[in-house]
């Protein structure tokens, strides 16, 4: 059960509360049929065997929770952060909206003197990409990694300060993917000492560059630097793109946005062309790269640093992944504990509810709520188990990756390949399974998971760029295998270099290559996560050792990125059980705050079920025995069956608060028809029809005429 | 290649063509970097193996052929239906667009007396559903079907001519899939010889009735029927709603639309909650189900021909669904040939165009063209496979369903139940399959398919509800279990009772089951469509034949259903291979179009692909051995490789005409980046911001504040 302070992040107004303009009288009579879904979520809290405050804190720490509730406060008691209107509002409404939060919170933040980790706290509960997330994500970042002191003084003090607003622009309408093949060229004048950036065609326009559209001030480009006539490559440079007078674009450019996208539709992604637009020299960020007066340049030391960042950014992601499919599940799963459809008394046979009416009195009716069923168990309790799964090894890299930099700055760089790798790998594979699985959640949803009040259309199609930004998904694949095949030879060569620690992701593949899932003696075996976990070991160390061998023989790289896709993802799917195992057996703050047990059980249904999605690389090679599959899928469902009585305490143990999810079927309190219903009421073409006699716009104009087609009055009145 | 009349078809004006207001001169001398996307098309289009036309003819037939072209010569010339603006509108603009082309197309289709095909035309090419899309689709019909002769012509008259504009309202906020739980009430009065009707409680609104929000004059609603204290559970009503001479809605209903939703937005759904709301005892459709005048109310007789319908609107879902993944094939595949990103000259060495650069002379850059990395090939051909493997199967429906409705005229109802237990799974599996592959081809396209311009965001969202109206697809595949599962038990009690006929879905099950596939004796006969047939009915059957036998065992329903839901996949992928292997080798017309071979390929492409997505299950059982795995994966590279050179020629093939696609990305002429640039210039946000100097909205109230806040003008002009 959830103690006070978690419980205040939900407090919304009780819907329909409130009588509207133009609504009946009866209307207000009228309830959802009984049983209510406040009294489901109430006895599915009651039955979960551990207290979710306290999987709270051991999620999180006690010091985020207390950020959350501080920043919500803030943000719930101000009209401009209201989500209220957010589902109503047209592209070009909701961007305007979204540059007014904005200000106001740079104001407010300003004001409040909120840290890091408040403005970064702000932007997630306000959940929505905004038109200065590239200002503080990756302007200011990259000044700050590539620029020189000075650079850094001048320029991050304006920005930081708003006085500039940046954006980075390094995406163009014809490369994304292939940086190296940007065509945006940054030509140095030596008379003038400017650089001359130039577009040399259409697709050589910036594109896609989040802020850019209409609210920069300034970009970070990225263009080829090219010098006393020589080709550099991409390089970073600041450039003015518009006045801080009077927010005009300066002439040479010609800069906009790129249009209606799926989602991020309150962010300005925009496109720039340069014709000879000139900056003076020192805008070229130079902390690395230098060129000096006379246009010579001067190449950066091989430096590793700046895959610090690209690792931070990816466990961030990660970490993100896990929040957003631990969100898609907070609303599916709260709602399949609310909504009934048909009755299947075997399936309620535990359910209270259930129990208090048909059985007691069989003229009561009351349904089967969907989560009872099997099936629906079977999409959704996997999910819930990833997103734990997920944020295991998010936190996970994030530690490794402090590690790592602590490493560096004493000069060891040993980490970092084993980091990157298992950082692309894992960043491509968390993502997919994240897109995936809030889709799933909306479908289990039914009808309903279709409208925006669901929360889950408008939050997936925010999530989905992630599986093509900061690297397509399919292509980082291939980062991760190189590893791989590079470890296999390296242990194969010599020994010696075999990792001892466990903690090594690819200790594994040193081992000796086994047959048989041995360890897995009785259909028991199977609730063992550790016995779980080496079928995982054997089956990413056989596919590795399998294109290894094709490769060696002569495969092409291009012939392999098939089997590099596979690789990537078994090797994470490995990473992510084995940090799950971590979790629930070796953190004492697990055991302390008494969710080890819950954990397990967890941890076990993922191990399972992402076997059983990926069967046939278990199977294929007579590792797992067919009576093995056969156990595989009873455990399966014995699982299912441990996660029941703690499905919505688990997703309650997210903390997630209503503000956030902005759902009308995930609501903490299980309101949910009132709060489709109100709304409903709301949607703006109801609103502005009420205004005018009930009657749509439209009517006169386009449905008269075609209904009263050469109709007398005569004839109108008796129809 | 395309013969004239197909190219017809595709007939957009040459982006960029006409100078727009506030852009730069330097802007229309930049052409895209080459190679340009046409020469690339041209080059993909001559290699093909088959005549793309032929193909065009052999899929539709000629008569489809010409009314496509004539209906879209009308629409395109027609300001009306004008898609230029569809994404750039919010809901409101979106809807009321749309009324305007409803009741514009009902006066064309009016005046130019089209019949029934010509208007599913019509509704085909302005792709998108309509505020009168259920007056046709289901009002029309219901009353049709369910309607006296009187009613019928008295209804139908009226609704013919758009005199009454009705919607179907069957589901409510608490009742969609289980229809025997709905709760609003048709109590007879026999005083006053009225229905009224009835919502006892919030839950019992109506929703989502497409049409009913804003729309409809009346609405067919199913209601449970009560007279004399019997409750006879739903029936249908015609309920009037608004008045026909002012459209207001009528005391004691209050109506609405339902809100936002992730894609229709252009609808109106909506709910109604009816207040003691009397209408009179000929409202009810009393074809089949009677009340008379005293209020004895007379059940039907036993009746299956509504069955009729429900399998003829799977049918049709079935082949959507196979148009719907040709759509997303063809922006995908197009876009691919176009797309170069990285340079792998082992990748390239087929491709002419990447010759005629690179060797010939290093200085010009030609990237490879991502349609031959391997791993987008993978993503992508098997979706084309998949595309025609939908198609043959919906039209095997198709003719199926119309031997049935032959029979039962004669009395003989023997096919129904396999071809309703087919429809059932198919339904289910390929709109499951066509979500999936637009999604997928939306992600191939990298960023750009992140962008309403491409085409599929849309789309996608459009298509996303089909998994769960008509049958929730989960809930389906019971249906399609309990029916195989019957067989089994038959065929095993009375082997006599086992088809003979090739043409029966389930003779499979009587088979002696198998305990290897001995037929695939080779790596070649992986090649074999028959061959790989068998491992689709042996997979099939035993995992039919497992889940009896844990039944019989004991295994309740509600445990089951993780199983029916597998087998009926499974069921249907065979029928879906089946279908293809009867296209590619026994229709006459595929030979005759010389477009055998190519199905051929592509055939066993569909075979392989799908085995290796469901591998476990040939696996796990010992059928397919650890050998054959190998030969599978390295079948699959070898079927894409075959598949390579004509992959956008099968694409082409389907003839979906470029106003359909509205999509920069996969023109049919391949002007990508111009058609990318020319749409993002059209983008309000922009052309708002030219109109005012390029400064956009909100800058005074929310960036200038922010910028210069505390500044002197001095410090202003120095910035
Ligand atoms: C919402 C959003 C916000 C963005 N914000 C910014 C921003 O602020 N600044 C910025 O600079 N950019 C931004 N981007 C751009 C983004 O970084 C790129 O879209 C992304 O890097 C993908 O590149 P691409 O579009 O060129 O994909 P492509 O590389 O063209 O990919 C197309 C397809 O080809 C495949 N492919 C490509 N190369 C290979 C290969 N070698 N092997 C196998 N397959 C291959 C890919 O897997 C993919 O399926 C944004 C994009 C989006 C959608
Ligand atoms: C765009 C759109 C347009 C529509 N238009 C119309 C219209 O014009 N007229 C109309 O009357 N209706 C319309 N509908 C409603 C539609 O028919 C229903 O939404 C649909 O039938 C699904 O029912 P549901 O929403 O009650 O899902 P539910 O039954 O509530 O499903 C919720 C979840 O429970 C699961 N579930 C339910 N029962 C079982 C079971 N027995 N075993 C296992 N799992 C189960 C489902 O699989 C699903 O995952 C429309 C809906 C949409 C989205």
């Amino acid at each position: 059960m959830a103690d006070k302070e978690l419980q205040k992040r939900h407090k919304p107004a009780a819907p329909l509360s409130e009588p509207m303009r133009g609504i009946p009288g009866f209307f207000y009579d009228l309830k959802p049929a009984e049983p209510q879904g406040a009294n489901s979520l109430q006895v599915e809290r009651a039955k979960a065997t551990f207290d979710s405050s306290k999987m709270t804190r051991f999620l999180f720490t006690n010091y985020l929770g207390g950020i959350v509730n501080e920043v919500q406060d803030v943000l719930e008691n101000d009209e401009t952060f209201s989500k209220e209107n957010r589902y109503y509002m047209g592209r070009s409404e909701r961007f305007l909206d979204r540059l007014k939060m904005d200000s106001k919170f740079a104001q407010l933040a300003r004001e409040l003197k909120w840290d890091d980790a408040r403005r970064t706290m702000g932007s997630l509960l306000i959940d929505e990409p905004g038109t200065f997330s590239l200002h503080t994500g990756m302007f200011m970042p990259c000044l700050n990694s590539q620029g020189t002191d000075e650079q850094r003084k001048y320029w991050l003090g304006l920005a930081h300060n708003y006085r500039i607003i940046g954006c980075y622009a390094q995406t163009e309408l014809g490369h994304g993917s292939n940086v190296q093949g940007l065509e945006t060229t940054a030509t140095y004048i030596p008379e003038t000492e400017q650089f001359e950036i130039h577009s040399p065609s259409l697709t050589a326009s910036k594109w896609w560059v989040g802020g850019l559209g209409k609210t920069a001030t300034h970009a970070i480009v990225m263009a080829r630097l090219i010098t006393k006539g020589k080709d550099f490559g991409p390089h970073a440079f600041i450039v003015p793109i518009r006045s801080l007078e009077n927010h005009k674009p300066f002439a040479g450019i010609m800069v906009g946005d790129v249009g209606p996208k799926m989602g991020f539709n309150c962010v300005d992604n925009g496109f720039i062309l340069f014709n000879k637009y000139r900056i003076p020299r020192d805008h070229m960020l130079m902390r690395y790269s230098k060129v000096d007066k006379e246009g010579n340049y001067s190449a950066p030391p091989v430096q590793k640093i700046s895959y610090g960042t690209m690792i931070f950014v990816r466990a961030y992601l990660v970490a993100s992944s896990a929040l957003a499919l631990a969100r898609g599940a907070t609303v599916a799963i709260r709602y399949s504990a609310i909504r009934r459809q048909f009755t299947d008394p075997e399936a309620s046979k535990n359910d209270e509810v259930f129990q208090q009416y048909v059985p007691q009195n069989p003229k009561l009716k009351c349904e089967t709520a969907v989560i009872d069923y099997s099936l629906q168990q079977y999409r959704l309790f996997p999910i819930i188990a990833q997103s734990y799964a997920l944020h295991f090894s998010g936190f996970w890299m994030l530690r490794i990756y402090m590690k790592m930099m602590k490493n560096m700055n004493d000069g060891n760089m040993d980490l970092l390949p084993e980091v990157h790798a298992a950082s692309s790998g894992l960043k491509s594979l968390t993502t997919t399974i994240a897109a995936a699985g809030i889709e799933e959640c909306r479908r289990s949803c039914g009808g309903h998971g279709y409208s925006l009040f669901s929360g889950l259309p408008d939050f997936l199609n925010t999530f989905l760029p992630l599986v093509t930004l900061e690297g397509d998904n399919h292509l980082l694949t291939q980062q991760t295998s190189r590893y791989l095949l590079k470890q296999l030879r390296k242990y194969k060569q010599d020994p010696s270099s075999i990792p001892k620690s466990d903690g090594s992701t690819t200790k594994y593949l040193g081992a000796m290559p086994t047959k048989s899932w041995t360890a897995a003696k009785t259909e028991a075996d199977l609730q063992n996560p550790l016995i779980l976990l080496e079928a995982f070991a054997h089956r990413s160390q056989r596919l590795v050792i399998e294109l290894a061998t094709k490769m060696a023989k002569g495969q092409v790289w291009n012939d392999s990125l098939i089997e590099m896709y596979a690789i990537s993802k078994a090797h994470c799917q490995y990473i992510l059980l084995k940090n799950f195992v971590h979790a629930a057996y070796h953190d004492k703050r697990a055991a302390a705050n008494e969710v080890a047990p819950v954990l397990v059980t967890l941890c076990v249904l993922f191990g399972l079920s992402t076997m059983e999605s990926e069967l046939s690389e278990f199977v294929e090679d007579g590792f797992v025995s067919q009576k093995q599959t056969v156990w595989l899928r009873a455990q399966i469902k014995k699982s299912l069956a441990a996660v029941r009585p703690n499905a919505v305490a688990l997703v309650d143990s997210w903390g997630i608060p209503d503000y956030v999810l902005n759902s009308a079927l995930g609501r903490y309190d299980g309101k949910v028809y009132e709060s489709m219903f109100e709304m409903a009421l709301k949607e703006p073409l109801n609103v502005n029809a009420r205004a005018h006699g009930d009657v749509v716009e439209g009517y006169e104009e386009f449905l008269k005429p075609l209904i009263q087609r050469g109709l007398s009055s005569d004839d109108k009145a008796k129809l």
